[in-house]
């Protein structure tokens, strides 16, 4: 990708209304746009990013059986009266609104419930079960507080899972392996090390659920975190030495750290299917409910993590694995010189090779292009001036450490 | 992809309140399901028929410069206001809310206004343009008419392109490679033979605009095709002799037509940039308003065209292109017997060869294997019996011709 075909500028200054670093940035570097308080488009750097992000999810749910489908955000009232949620003393984050031929319709803010209904066409027996469903698919939620950039922000695409298991055995097996898939996916976009298995409350199915939470200094939630066991307990639970006996922990080996809550698994048991009659019959015949599990990310809220856990004072700073691109070449050539024919040439030689790559050729000072370069945040910066016209060797800058390495061109593209 | 891993189930009869072909054989299929009238949800195959449909679309704009966005559902009322579309009076389509501390918020059914605004942020000079932008989003439409299934309804993704030039000359150059690319786009999918490019009404900026309408009995439109030229009028500007002429058209060769418009696109001109201030300085330093167009296909309404055109009494009929999965394996076997181990050995290389294959594994009668496989139409029906592990030739049937070939695994493989 050529810089001069990319419609996005990069702004020196952050907007006045943004205090949110990773929102800052990120509109700096022209990956979003805000249209209103909360409410964020992704311009072509930022939907990399983020299909980047849905490309490792979609991989380890499909990993642990996940079958995937969409489901539709304007949400029938009718199911969530069944489960009491439709209220807004109930819940507090509905938007609202109605058909032109009359009736009230809903949002959806997660799909238990049309999920739930949808199932009772598919499973009628235990022949039918286990079931793992998911989606990636906008949410709306309406929320008062809207200050923490794409990580709280009232429409937001998150990857729902749901499992619909025979019973409470079936379920915990796959729990268990969808925490697996989770830390799989908080490794590969590259926070795993950060990223603790938090206890949390639990419902009447189970005596807690877990969330995933990534330690950061600018994180809103606090968190009790174990750093040999590599476990953490939340502010709900935090004291409740039950759970510090249930997960082999001790209470003074606990520290508090600041941290952002990136995914929540949860056991919902039969709430949702005995309230929405989705049941199966069992080997006996008889009728039992189905037992049910939910499996949460949003995209942007993980996006925006990483852009606050390793951005520095220059800019963005993307691990390889969701870099919009891994490469970015910085010519410092003016048009049709000796400099800008080998960047153009290096371009096409990575192009070809199949390298995501990058390509400052826009006609802009050198020290631009290297403010630009930081702010982007693409893991690998390939600088092409007269020392590669001269010596054949290309500086190679890690955006991350600033390591300097030199590289000839045969050794880029292989 | 094991049929006995697929949670969605077939079902013999259409749901009652069903009387569009397309949502009547695809909510039997397992493809869709119906939460509210004109509300579907996308279950495994449908998604799939989807994402083929997508990717086609994607290269086919990559391929003329279009850049990929994701812009927000939410819609600010103030950049509405500004073109004179948020009243209800204007505009008899829109969802709108409000947030919970203050302030109405509509639900896009199209993004013109958000898309300019978001572009002052982008262009200032000419040496900024042209620019094409383009999404996949899903538009919300409160439509009070829904009884087409998945061909018009209340949400629904759709790829919007925009384009933004210097002037009419550079606009109109774009627009004639559009043109070609939605050719392409619904030569790719199968329905090239049947789609025309319609001459319909313009606006201020442009004396018509331009829809693709695909000729097919169940269409609710009516147009005028010139078979010979393969060009069409629709209604609004049928009888229109200045039209006949630009076109070279003859009146006397019009032969009237039920159609489904596909796609559509527009010379929006200067209305939208005026409006809310999108302009650049030329060379001359002169501050000029930026020219735009739009041009739009729904992908559910796409995917419904070609259930409507190609589907016959028995099921679905997918073209290649966009069919969820390319070869059907149906086997006769019971489990464990040889029959089932052939078919087994048969899927297990077809996948490893890369193969797209639904593997009919589940224990249940040919004959209503065979209903299945009609009703979920994937082009070719490979089937495993007796004769198979007998001769080592395996019975190919083509769903569209009903033709059937042998061929031996080798072949298959290659």
């Amino acid at each position: 990708m050529k810089q001069s075909e990319l419609f996005t500028k990069t702004r020196r200054e952050a907007p006045a209304d943004e205090v949110a670093k990773n929102a800052q940035l990120l509109v700096r570097a022209g990956y979003i746009h805000k249209e209103m308080a909360g409410v964020y488009d992704y311009l072509p750097l930022g939907l990399r990013v983020i299909e980047k992000i849905r490309a490792i999810i979609r991989e380890e749910m499909n990993a642990i059986g996940g079958e995937e489908v969409s489901l539709s955000a304007l949400q029938d009232p009718e199911i969530w009266k069944a489960t009491d949620r439709w209220s807004d003393e109930k819940v507090d984050v509905w938007f609202k609104t109605a058909f032109k031929n009359g009736g009230e319709v809903g949002l959806g803010l997660t799909h238990e419930e049309p999920l739930t209904r949808l199932m009772t066409d598919h499973i009628s027996s235990y022949r039918d079960l286990p079931r793992y469903v998911y989606q990636f698919q906008d949410k709306f939620r309406n929320e008062t507080r809207a200050k923490s950039g794409i990580m709280r922000t009232r429409e937001f695409t998150m990857k729902d899972l749901y499992s619909f298991s025979k019973d409470k055995a079936e379920h915990d097996a796959f729990y268990e392996k969808a925490k697996r898939a989770y830390e799989n996916i908080f490794a590969r976009v590259g926070i795993g090390d950060k990223t603790y298995l938090t206890y949390a409350s639990g419902g009447s199915f189970s005596p807690y659920s877990h969330e995933f939470q990534t330690v950061c200094s600018t994180g809103e939630d606090a968190i009790y975190v174990d750093d040999a066991k590599k476990l953490a307990v939340n502010k709900e639970v935090y004291g409740d030495e039950k759970v510090y006996e249930e997960m082999g922990i001790k209470k003074e080996n606990l520290k508090e750290e600041k941290a952002i809550e990136v995914g929540n698994i949860f056991t919902l048991g039969t709430k949702f299917s005995e309230a929405l009659g989705l049941s199966y019959k069992d080997a006996e015949g008889k009728t039992t409910p189905v037992f049910m599990g939910s499996y949460g990310i949003g995209l942007g809220r993980l996006m925006g993590t990483i852009v606050e856990v390793f951005a520095d004072d220059k800019g963005l700073v993307w691990p390889e694995s969701v870099a919009p691109l891994k490469y970015h070449i910085v010519s410092l050539g003016k048009e049709g010189d000796e400099i800008s024919q080998l960047a153009d040439a290096l371009y096409n030689d990575l192009k070809n090779a199949g390298v995501e790559v990058l390509y400052d050729d826009r006609d802009m000072s050198a020290g631009q292009k290297f403010a630009d370069s930081d702010l982007l945040g693409i893991p690998k910066r390939i600088v092409v001036g007269k020392d590669a016209v001269n010596t054949g060797k290309f500086e190679i800058v890690d955006r991350a450490s600033g390591e300097v390495n030199k590289a000839e061109r045969a050794e880029l593209i292989s």
